[in-house]
C-alpha cells in the first residue's frame, strides 16, 4: 500500500495500542506512526505483574515485551512516554499532550486516531480511601509501590475476589504475609457460578487465606500504631500493613467523552467490528471499548490482553485499508467479531477456567438453558496422578449449541476449556463434542476425554436418553430421590431423605420402587446414576437424574445452594 | 426400544467390543448380550502396557477397566473369557466357538453379531524369529512375560520406532536396561514428518538409547552365552537378552474373511458409516475395521483407542436402531464420519502429538497443501520455565482449510493439537485459528497463542502477506539468501552462503539488497525474516520467508534433509 507520510498516532502503548502500531508498520512502511503514553513504559506484562511482587518473576526488566529501543530501531515508531493526552480536536484531526516531565504542551496532527487508553482501577469513594498504604495494582510502578510495601508487612488485606485478588492471594502468602480476603459477593470469581467458584474458595481457605464472602469494606482508619484498620460492612475491624484494591477497572474512556464519541451504557468506547469510533478518522481497542458478546449478543467490558491484541491488529489492518481505498465499501479484510470471555487463573495449584456464558449472563439474557455437571480425571484412572476436573457445560435445550463452559482443577483444565472455546468459535454443539477425535494416551487424558463425556452427557438428555433433574428444585421435589452408590458410600455421607438401592441390587429390587412417583438418581459423579436411569426407564419408571452426582451437590453446598 | 430376547454376541471384549456391550444394554434391558474374548481378560488398559512393563503402573488389576463381575452383575452382559470363536455361520446366525481351558466345542444364534477382533502384531517371518526371548506386547500375559524376561536382562533391542517402540524405550531405560532402537525407515514415529520426528530422536539419542535408523532385522540367532544374537539389515550383530518387536499390527480379520465379509484392500473389514459390515446382521468396530482418513479421504487403518470406543457406540446404537425399526430407511441416530487420527506419545519428557494428515500421506493423496513451522514458547517467555513448542502445520493453500498438524516440545502440546483437531473436525481453515480465543494468564499461554500464531503465520501467506519459500529448494535456489538475526547469533552458526544484515540495521543498507534477484529471508523461528519481509516488500524488493527459520533449519539437519 502506498501511502506515504500519513501520521498514524496511537494513545496508550499496552497491548492493543502496542500490537496495532506493529501490525500498522509491518503493512506501512512509510506511514509515521506515533504512540503516546502517560505511564513510563509500554507493551509491559500487565498480566505479569502479581509474579513480579510475588518474585516469581525475578526481574523487572522481564516485564517489558517490548523495549522502546525495539519500537524505535526495530519498527522505526516514534514513542512517548510520560506523555499524556489531554485532548483531541476531531474537527482539525490534532490531538493534544503534555510532557509530564517538562509540564510542556504540545500539539499533533493526525489522518488516523488509535484510543487505545485502556481501563483504571475502580477506587470507589469510602472514608480514608486515600490513605496511606492503599493500592491497586495496574503499572509497573504500581507493583513495585505494593513490592516495597509487602517487604515491611506482615497482614495483607485484599479487596475484591476476581482473579487480580486471587493471583495476589497466592503471591503474598508466598512471600509470607497473612492475608485477609473480602468480597462483597457471596462467591469468588464473578466469571464462574458459584458452585464453580466454590472450589477456588476452598482451596485459599486450605491455604490460610482468610475469605470473607458477603462482606465488604465500609471505611479505612489509621490503625494507632501502624498500618490500617479496615471497617467492614459487616462492622468488624480488621488490620492490615498493606490494602490491595481489586474490585474491578474502569475504561479509561473521558477523553472520547470529551471529544463527543460514541460511548456505551458501561462506559466504553462504541465500535464497529472494524474496531472504527463513531467518528471515522479514530479507532479504539483494548479494555477502553465495549464488545459484543458472542453468546448472548450483549456489549459487555472484557479487559483482557488476547482480545485487546486482536483488536489492535484488526483496527491497524481497517486503518490501513482505509488510507489505501477511502470509504469506497469493499471492507477491511479482518473483522472482530466479539469475545467468548475465555480466562483462566491459577490459584495454589488449582486452574480455574471458562468460556462463553455464565448462568448469571444466561438468565440475564433471557436465553433458554441446560446445565450438566461432571468430574472426570484429568487423565485415566489407572495411570498414577490422576487429578479430578470439575466441568459445568452449559448448551441450549433447543438446538444443542454450546453456551459456556467451567472448569476447575490441578491438571490439563486449560486444555479442555479451549477445545470448548474453539468449538464454541465454530458455532458447534453438544452433538459436536461427542464425536471429537482428541489426543489420548493415559498419561494425557482418556479414550473418552472429559470434553467427549461432557458432550455425551448433555446430548443424551437432549435425545431424552438421560432426562436431567433440577438441582434448583432439589429442596422441594416430591419425586423419590434414590442413591445408587454402595452401601459403604452411602454410609459415608448422603442427601437427607435419600434412600439407598445400589445400582448392582436394582434389577432384583425393581418392586421397591414406585411406579406412580417421579424418581431422581444420585450416584457418586453421575455415572452409575445414568445406568441407573437407564435400567429403570426401560422398565416403565418415571426416572430423571441429578447431573454430577454427590460431587456437584457438595460443591453446592459449599456455595451455599 | 422393547424387543425382547433379542440376542447381540459380541466377539472380542477389549476397547470397542467393551465399550459396544456396555451401550447396548444402557438401550436395551431385555437384549442378551454376551461377549466372548480369546484371552483372560476383557476390558483391560492396552494403552497402559508399557507402564505397566516399567513399574510406572504397578499393579496388574490397574489395567482392568471393568471386570468381569462388573459385566456381569452391572451390566447382565454374559462374560466368556478364553473362548475363542472359530467359525461364522451367516445363513443360520450362528457362531460356533471352542473353550480354551476344556477344548469343547459349542454354537450359539444371534440376531446381531458384532466383530471387535481387534489386531495382532506383525511377526515377520525371518530366520530365528520363534526363538525364545522374542516378544510381542499386545496383552497382559505379554506384557507380564517381557517384565519377568526385563528382570534378568541387561541389554534389550527393539525393533520398530512407532509410539509403542518408543514408550517401551523409556519404560526399559527406566527400569536400567541398555537400549538398542531398530527402525527400517530412515526416521522415527511414521505418523510424523521427518523433520518433526527429529526431535524424537534426539531425545531417545540424548537419553542413551542407542537409535538406529535405516536398519532392520535380518535374522535372530542364539547368543553363545545367553540370549540372542541379532543380525541387522546392515550385516551387523547386536546381542540383547530380550528382543521386542513392535513393527505394527495387522487386522484380526481372518474370522470375517472365512465368513465371505467384504473386506479392504489394507485387510480390514470394510464398514458404512454405521459400522455395518457387508451382511446387515454383523457389525465390526475397532482395530479389525478399515476406516476412512476425513482428510484425504482414504480408507485407513488407525488401531488407536478413541476411535475404537466412539465405533463401538455408533454400532451399539445401530444395532438397536435395526431391531426396532428394520431397514425401514430412517438412520440410526449416531454415525462414525472417519478418523483424524489424532494421537499423542510421550517419551523422556517429550511430547509428540499430531492430528490429522502429514506430508506423506498428502502427497500421496495427490492434495494441494503448504507448509509452515512455528517454535513458541508454550507461555510466555517472561514468566519462568517456558518450554518450546516446535510446530508444522499443513493446510490448503486454495481455500485455507487445515491438513493436519504435528508438535513436540515438553508442555501443553496435546493442548495445542486438540485445539487444532476440534477446529480440523468443524472443517475450520487457518483463518479460524487466527480469531481463536484461548486461555491466556502468563503461566497459560500468550495473548496470542502458539495456535493462534500458526493461523496468522498461515494466514499472512495465503494473503500474500508473507509469501514463503520452499524449503526443499533451499540447496538448488539462485535467490540471495539473507540471515536477518544479529551478528553475535549468525557467528554461532548458519546457512552456507547465507548474508548477514541485521533486521534493526536493514532500512539504512536497503542499497545493498539486489533489486533484480530473489531474496530469501530467514532469522532464529521466523518472526523477523516476516518484519524483514514486510519492509523489503514495501521497498519493491522480490522476498520469500523461510518459515521457521534456523530452528527449522537444524531439524531438517537432523532429518537428513
Amino acid at each position: 500500500m502506498n501511502t506515504p507520510n500519513r501520521r498514524i498516532l496511537i494513545i496508550g502503548g499496552v497491548a492493543g495500542g502496542a500490537t496495532c502500531a506493529a501490525r500498522a508498520r509491518r503493512l506501512c512502511e512509510t506511514c509515521e506512526i506515533l504512540v503516546f503514553e502517560r505511564g513510563p513504559h509500554v507493551s509491559f506484562a500487565n498480566c505479569g505483574l502479581p509474579y513480579f511482587v510475588g518474585d516469581v518473576i525475578e526481574s523487572e526488566t522481564k516485564l517489558l515485551v517490548a523495549s522502546p529501543d525495539v519500537f524505535t530501531h526495530r519498527f522505526n515508531i516514534g514513542v512517548h512516554t510520560e506523555t499524556e493526552v489531554t485532548r483531541i480536536d476531531r474537527h482539525a484531526r490534532t490531538i493534544e499532550m503534555r510532557d509530564l516531565k517538562t509540564g510542556a504542551m504540545r500539539q499533533e496532527p493526525y489522518d488516523a486516531l488509535v484510543l487505545a487508553t485502556g481501563a483504571k482501577p475502580v477506587r470507589p469513594p469510602l472514608p480514608g480511601i486515600d490513605l496511606p498504604g492503599i493500592h491497586v495494582l495496574r503499572t509497573i510502578p504500581d507493583s513495585r509501590k505494593i513490592k516495597a510495601a509487602a517487604a515491611n508487612a506482615s497482614r495483607a488485606l485484599l479487596v475484591g475476589g476476581g482473579f487480580i485478588g486471587l493471583e495476589m492471594a497466592e503471591n503474598l502468602v508466598g512471600l509470607g504475609l497473612e492475608v485477609t480476603l473480602l468480597e462483597l459477593a457471596d462467591q469468588v470469581l464473578p466469571p464462574l457460578d458459584p458452585e464453580m467458584a466454590a472450589y477456588a474458595a476452598e482451596r485459599l481457605k486450605s491455604r490460610g487465606v482468610s475469605l470473607r464472602l458477603g462482606e465488604g469494606v465500609a471505611a479505612f482508619e489509621r490503625h494507632p500504631e501502624r498500618g490500617l484498620n479496615v471497617l467492614t460492612s459487616k462492622g468488624e475491624t480488621i488490620a492490615a500493613d498493606l490494602v490491595i484494591l481489586g474490585i474491578g477497572v474502569r475504561p479509561e474512556s473521558a477523553l472520547a467523552a470529551d471529544a463527543g464519541l460514541e460511548l456505551g451504557a458501561l462506559g466504553g468506547i462504541r465500535v464497529d467490528e472494524y474496531m472504527r469510533t463513531s467518528d471515522p478518522a479514530i479507532w479504539a481497542v483494548g479494555d477502553v471499548v465495549e464488545v459484543k458478546n458472542r453468546v448472548t449478543g450483549e456489549w459487555q467490558l472484557v479487559p483482557l490482553a488476547g482480545p485487546a491484541n486482536r483488536q489492535g491488529r484488526v483496527a491497524a489492518t481497517a486503518i490501513l485499508h482505509h488510507f489505501s481505498y477511502g470509504d469506497d465499501g469493499t471492507p477491511p479484510p479482518l473483522k472482530f467479531e466479539g469475545v467468548l470471555g475465555t480466562a483462566v487463573c491459577e490459584v495454589f495449584g488449582l486452574t480455574i477456567a471458562c468460556t462463553g456464558a455464565n448462568e448469571k449472563q444466561l438468565r440475564r439474557a433471557g436465553m433458554n438453558y441446560q446445565e450438566i455437571f461432571l468430574h472426570p480425571g484429568h487423565h485415566v484412572s489407572y495411570f498414577p496422578g490422576a487429578k479430578p476436573i470439575h466441568m459445568k457445560l452449559l448448551f441450549s435445550e433447543t438446538d444443542g449449541r454450546i453456551l459456556g463452559a467451567q472448569a476447575v482443577g490441578e491438571l490439563d483444565v486449560a486444555r479442555r476449556i479451549d477445545v470448548i472455546a474453539t468449538a464454541m468459535m465454530q458455532g458447534a454443539s453438544v452433538f459436536d463434542l461427542e464425536d471429537l477425535e482428541l489426543c489420548y494416551a493415559p498419561q494425557f487424558g482418556a479414550a473418552k476425554d472429559p470434553v467427549n463425556l461432557a458432550g455425551m452427557i448433555a446430548a443424551n438428555h437432549l435425545r431424552r436418553d438421560l432426562p436431567l433433574a433440577d438441582w434448583e428444585e432439589l429442596a422441594t421435589t416430591p419425586a423419590l430421590l434414590v442413591d445408587v452408590r454402595s452401601e459403604t458410600e452411602f454410609a459415608g455421607g448422603h442427601i437427607p431423605n435419600a434412600r439407598n438401592l445400589p445400582l448392582e441390587t436394582l434389577r432384583d429390587r425393581l418392586h421397591e420402587l414406585p411406579q406412580d412417583r417421579e424418581i431422581w438418581l444420585i450416584c457418586g459423579v453421575g455415572q452409575r446414576a445414568y445406568y441407573a436411569f437407564r435400567l429403570l426407564m426401560q422398565n416403565g419408571l418415571q426416572v430423571k437424574v441429578l447431573s454430577g452426582g454427590m460431587q456437584t451437590y457438595q460443591a453446592r453446598m459449599h456455595a451455599g445452594g
